[in-house]
């Protein structure tokens, strides 16, 4: 029997639904065989250590086009980096269909950014002008690219969708095969309370949550829901800020829907209190939906622990405090209207996560990979990451669970000049990333070079759940 | 001491809340004394029957310019006729605002118009179009004039408005101190399925409940309370067609907010399978929302017992079979799409209810007065109707409760060339109206002239029930 | 015409879904006439005074005898008083069975002590010990006697009943016509939580509510609503304390069971807290349940205004704090569980309950007279109460819905030697109260004679909705 | 390195987050290695066939003393063939307390008899007499002896405990570290119902489940859940028969609770139709709770997928048709009430699971390993089983999934004459057990030998989620 490649010994592995003392031999990229393992070309000790499968960051925006012409300063090379130096080892990063022009040749660049990637990588298609051709000829033809999941917005003045809209989009998605997933807040209402509130003269970031109160996410949250329930089509909602919007989305999967959600750390760890802080400092914890208030981590834990929500994501969408927050909005003289929304947190992610509900024993370790790693491979048809067993990728970390660490902005390795996470301790750390087979991240220092990354063709993603909500009416395949 | 115009004697005098036997007497217009009455000029003999407070309609569409340039067959004097035949004293009906022009001449038109009529009556004014000049100078001159209810449409192609424009009719609301009232359907998820059914060739009638199944009534439901709950304004859905949508209703009252509702009989009687009904038939039974299937009339009345659903109205609103159902629109060859919505209902409403709730003992005689005529004078500001106490208008109804009548369109009473309740045996039977002192009806027969109701300005509605959700933010006043 | 007896003029007469300015005609008892009267013997001035339905208290315990042989300090003299003095003119209070006795000679008893009552008077018969003759024999006889409710305790050492002897009795008043009542905790855990304080050595008052957590009061509801499901028989849950145990009422009537609550003013005003005052005043305080945490109340109200809880009685149940609560318990020295349960409050419970409600706008006049008076008429079967109406008794009160009032033992007027609002400020008070036509109290004053009460034999109670839970299975008549 | 014992080859592993295509290699008895395996001195091929961790049932009657004296007719050893025949390579079983003995001697003799098992075991101790003995010593002695769990019936005449009893029992948990099991039936509405239906004539088994309707299922597991609640202790509850039930412990599990729930295959395939089947045959389905109506079907499964339900055992409760169900209840002349309850199900449970779960696409196969296995080791802290991971016992079934098998008696191989299953043709068929690394079972065939099982003991069951509820009130561990 030959050598493996790479043996990581006498750690603990974790899986969703395990822990246990293993080790593990990994031969061509590859996790060939667990528990005794024969010898190996490179020996890794991971006494001490937990076993993760690689972090799987389901949503987060790297090198994205704008509508305003502008790119993320966010590129695949800096966003690789720092999804390594965090525990991340596969991005599902987004796609921007630009009104008026087709999704290929848009998506073919995106591809052609991405090769620079050092982590694995897939794409959402982002649909902001559903027509016809979208609809029936590149929706399919994504599918068949391997690229299975679309997003919807449903607000942002250069994104949104309305009702119309989405329903093509579900319906395509239905025929295709593809999930939706949706941003949900209701566009009007934003517009109409933040014209008013810059009306009132209220301009400072700390309006930026009056602006879009609880009520306006939960509306647009139960919409998209009844709209995918019409057209029997799964959907994921994206980062679910508070629990009375997750309460809905719990009541809507006890009816059987198919029917995900997510949640990012910084509505565990984050409030509105922080748009408020002095200066313009509040800039730098701006994105929607925003935290909410300082009682609402509680609910949110609750609804991570009965499972509403499924996916711990970052939403990284990175713009730097000196330039787009600042000069490119206008500076302090800015309104929260134009500051562009979105905060980092690739890197921060996992450490968040782990030590807010690991180490704070509120989640178990299992429930820290299925939120992280195992439901955003399930979800999104990633079949060989998020598990450690044999014939999957040998994505993997090793995670020191008793290591307590100080965050601060060099630690993200982005290319965004600030944290909002800067100065919080957490505990647990990764200590190194490993992405199909080689070692990726030691010790903060990142050692993947570009092009590392491959890009993950995707399967169909599986459910067994029926729910056949009106889909006995008649041929749902007639609609377009 | 003078004696009295009028007395009713001997009956049994029912209240929301209470029956008991005694005299009326009534002068000047007005209930004068209840109990031991002295002389009166005229006597009227109650003995056997019921004397209850008049019908008030809240919802019926008489006379109304619809937006291709016709007006509803439906004239104030026919429309009278039929009300006070049902038993009915006052109604409500719509000014609808044209696009493109102010209201004021318009709801002038409306009000001459209706100074035939031989019922009290007031206005929801149709907001269809909302302007700046709207918002801020119209909507305050129809409180001012006593027009203190709006109506917005979420669905119809020529009618619906977005959520912004909803927004800014409940801000205008508030600010002025009118009710809202929404007729709740997704406009685009009807005109998406109903594209998507026409293009697969069903246009028969039957499809219509197809084309805008309860899903997409529950979705609009929500979102204007939703909304409303944004803005802090109490609002009354309109026609409620099944339990899952009374139940999110509910669900929004126990967390206390300002919030009414109403239903009509058609979604106690009538059912999606009477619009399948052979050759064109189904097309008599055509409203928005449709009735739905066989089991949904207990649902209902589950919620009406709750009180979710505090006012049954007629939803009057009829086109004529042999015209407007069938010339007009095309005849048989019409697809379901272009037979205008809305069905006859003015002198059934009473017999219906009275019929399917008090003779069938699923709600007491006290819960009929409460729902068909002091609930809408309490919600809608009719200080005078809806009661049988000293002060109050003499708008009477004498009612053989053991009467069993079989429906026909001759009964009815009004200009439209059917009744889809045609050969319905009702029991109960209203044998007199009296409005304001006067006989108005007596076994069928219309006493009145055009020209004897009269407007009713209306107060501002009371309810004591805070609800202060996010009126707390800031002076909500600043919204336009 | 003959003149009136009794004319009371210039007021503003409040029913239980109307306000009206209308004098009343009293002749024999009984309202003969409102709104325009005739000549009257006795005038009455109500200018400025609200005229309500003369309260009653469905709930209190007068004069009855206690398992330990004693006798409540309350007789029917002194408790008629403290009725009057509070504007309350008929109550049903408590014959209580003693185990090992037939019914009726104790009804008998009680019945002669009552012929000593200044207002109208009932009982709810306790029933502590369901043997064969109490079930097949004495209660069909208590209920031709015109007594249609029985009253069970699920704790208390002397008079609790456990789950058959619940069935056994509702099953007996289905069979018989009578509704149920019951008082919900769980005995075996309150025992066991008891022991367990004592063991530990507290003792004080404050512990009373850590004795019997809402909890125990929950669980006991929710099987108490299961059992008369079982039975398909109505009943009404009494002194509810919290929202967690409404809510599961609330849960149950949705379903459409025949269930009622009611609550009482230690709930909406007292606090677990008033229990730790300093010395041994936490004494005063106790009854059971207890008052639960200072944010208990705003859930109550949120309660009554839903519907949930459609009554509000006293409770009274008064022992002096002097002797029963002191010397007979053994003094400060005693135990938490060795005191008497049970607070006065029939003198204070409609201005608390208005000053709290209608003064504070929490509800309306109309429901405060609904909460305190029609209600209980209704739901008790008592025909010629809890209305302004023709042929109605002519119990009335006029109240001042502006004077202030600071509460205090001396205007209570009853025979316990505190009262637990001392000091208490309140808004609206009785000025006048009327029995059956006659001025029983004024200004504090009582004006009535022993024996001016009378019994009132009580017909069956209407409710028109059904449940039909169970019952088709088979003939539950067949049970026993 | 030297080789396996044994390699198990081109299997489908499935765990129950996970299937994967590994070779499994196993050493002294337990799973070595996953993958690529060395040398093995047994080779077994798996191909085509699933690898499943062994069946586990977690509820199963196997030589129980019944209060009666008689001793249940299924063995230790004719148990163990019929798990193995089935799949199941563990059972934990019940050591039952008989009123006026210690547990000691009476749990000695268990285990001596358990010595000839065939299968590993372990037990639940039903304490039916929580005397200060039981509550302080040999609850605390059982946990240290590594039997975590206790059993509490509310119902059965010879075993059910009241509510003081089952709090006891609770509170010596809680200072043990012990979970509480609980069967849920209220007992007085039981005896109640079945002394009605016998005086009316009503005996044959159809009258079994009118005897126990759901109300009385759902009332005592209300209660259950709030005692448990109330002492802040985890409890599971036993054999949830029907959605009513389920969604109220789904409720409590929202709140955070710490609440498990298990159902039997007898709740998803047979129906109380079964025991209206002609003759006496209705006598061989009847077991407690009863399966309910034809609906009830489809509510469990969706409460399985929600996760309310987390365990699927079989209740294994057997008696003869011909001995125990005929003769000794008095044969078809004997009432519904004497008839033992019970059905068998040791060996059919988990081939009904996987064909009316995996086979109809309700669950995956993954949820069926969570099901049947995981999730019992999880809860019952046997940290070696229910796991396929290196380190776990090499518990292991090789399942062919498309094999339709006619259930028979004689698959059973059980002492019992019948199975409720006859004649069900299911999808799905174990075809190789294996207890910690010895095959047992091959082709229906029993290799293992009396002795081959062991005696589990249990550490701590694990779980993170606290609920907190009340705990903080004061020191629980006074309570006794």
């Amino acid at each position: 029997m030959t050598p493996f490649d790479t043996a990581i010994r006498n750690g603990t592995v974790v899986t969703e639904s395990d822990q246990f003392r293993a080790d593990i031999g990994i031969r061509a990229g590859r996790i060939a065989a667990i528990g005794e393992i024969g010898m190996a070309g490179e020996e890794i000790d991971a006494a001490g250590l937990l076993v993760l499968p690689g972090g799987i960051d389901s949503h987060c925006h790297i090198e994205q086009q704008r509508a305003d012409g502008s790119t993320d300063e966010e590129s695949f090379t800096t966003g690789s980096a720092s999804a390594l130096a965090g525990g991340t080892t596969s991005v599902i990063t987004f796609a921007a269909q630009i009104k008026g022009q087709p999704i290929g040749p848009t998506l073919a660049a995106y591809r052609a950014s991405a090769a620079r990637a050092m982590v694995d990588y897939s794409f959402h298609q982002i649909i902001t002008d559903p027509t016809d051709a979208v609809i029936h000829e590149e929706i399919p033809a994504l599918v068949r690219a391997g690229i299975r999941s679309l997003k919807v917005f449903l607000t942002y003045d250069a994104s949104h969708v309305d009702d119309r809209g989405l329903l093509r989009v579900l319906a395509a998605a239905r025929r295709a095969g593809a999930l939706v997933t949706v941003h949900c807040e209701n566009y009007d209402a934003i517009g109409w309370r933040t014209e008013a509130l810059l009306a009132a003269g209220h301009q400072a970031p700390k309006y930026h949550p009056w602006s879009r109160p609880a009520v306006v996410e939960r509306e647009a949250t139960y919409r998209a829901i009844a709209l995918a329930e019409l057209v029997d089509q799964p959907i994921q909602i994206f980062h679910v800020s508070c629990a009375e919007v997750a309460e809905e989305i719990a009541r809507a999967q006890a009816r059987g829907l198919k029917l995900w959600a997510e949640t990012c750390p910084q509505y565990l760890v984050l409030t509105e209190g922080d748009m408020d802080r002095p200066g313009f400092e509040g800039a730098k914890f701006m994105c929607s939906p925003p935290p909410r208030g300082p009682e609402a981590a509680a609910g949110m834990w609750a609804h991570i622990r009965r499972g509403t929500l499924g996916i711990v994501s970052s939403d990284h969408s990175g713009f730097s405090y000196d330039s787009a927050r600042g000069k490119r909005a206008g500076g302090p003289q800015a309104s929260f209207r134009d500051i562009p929304n979105g905060i980092p947190g690739l890197a921060a992610r996992l450490a968040l996560l782990f030590s807010e509900g690991v180490s704070e024993r509120r989640i178990s370790a299992s429930d820290f990979v299925r939120l992280t790693s195992a439901n955003p491979a399930r979800l999104f048809g990633l079949a060989d990451k998020g598990r450690i067993a044999p014939g999957a990728d040998a994505d993997l970390v090793l995670w020191d669970p008793a290591r307590r660490v100080t965050l601060t902005n060099a630690l993200m390795r982005h290319a965004i000049d600030y944290t909002p996470y800067e100065g919080k301790v957490v505990q647990g750390w990764p200590v190194l990333t490993m992405l199909r087979g080689r070692v990726a991240m030691r010790e903060g220092e990142v050692l993947a070079q570009p092009g590392d990354g491959r890009f993950l063709p995707r399967g169909p993603y599986d459910y067994i759940r029926p729910s056949g909500v009106l889909a006995q009416d008649f041929d749902a395949s007639a609609f377009a």
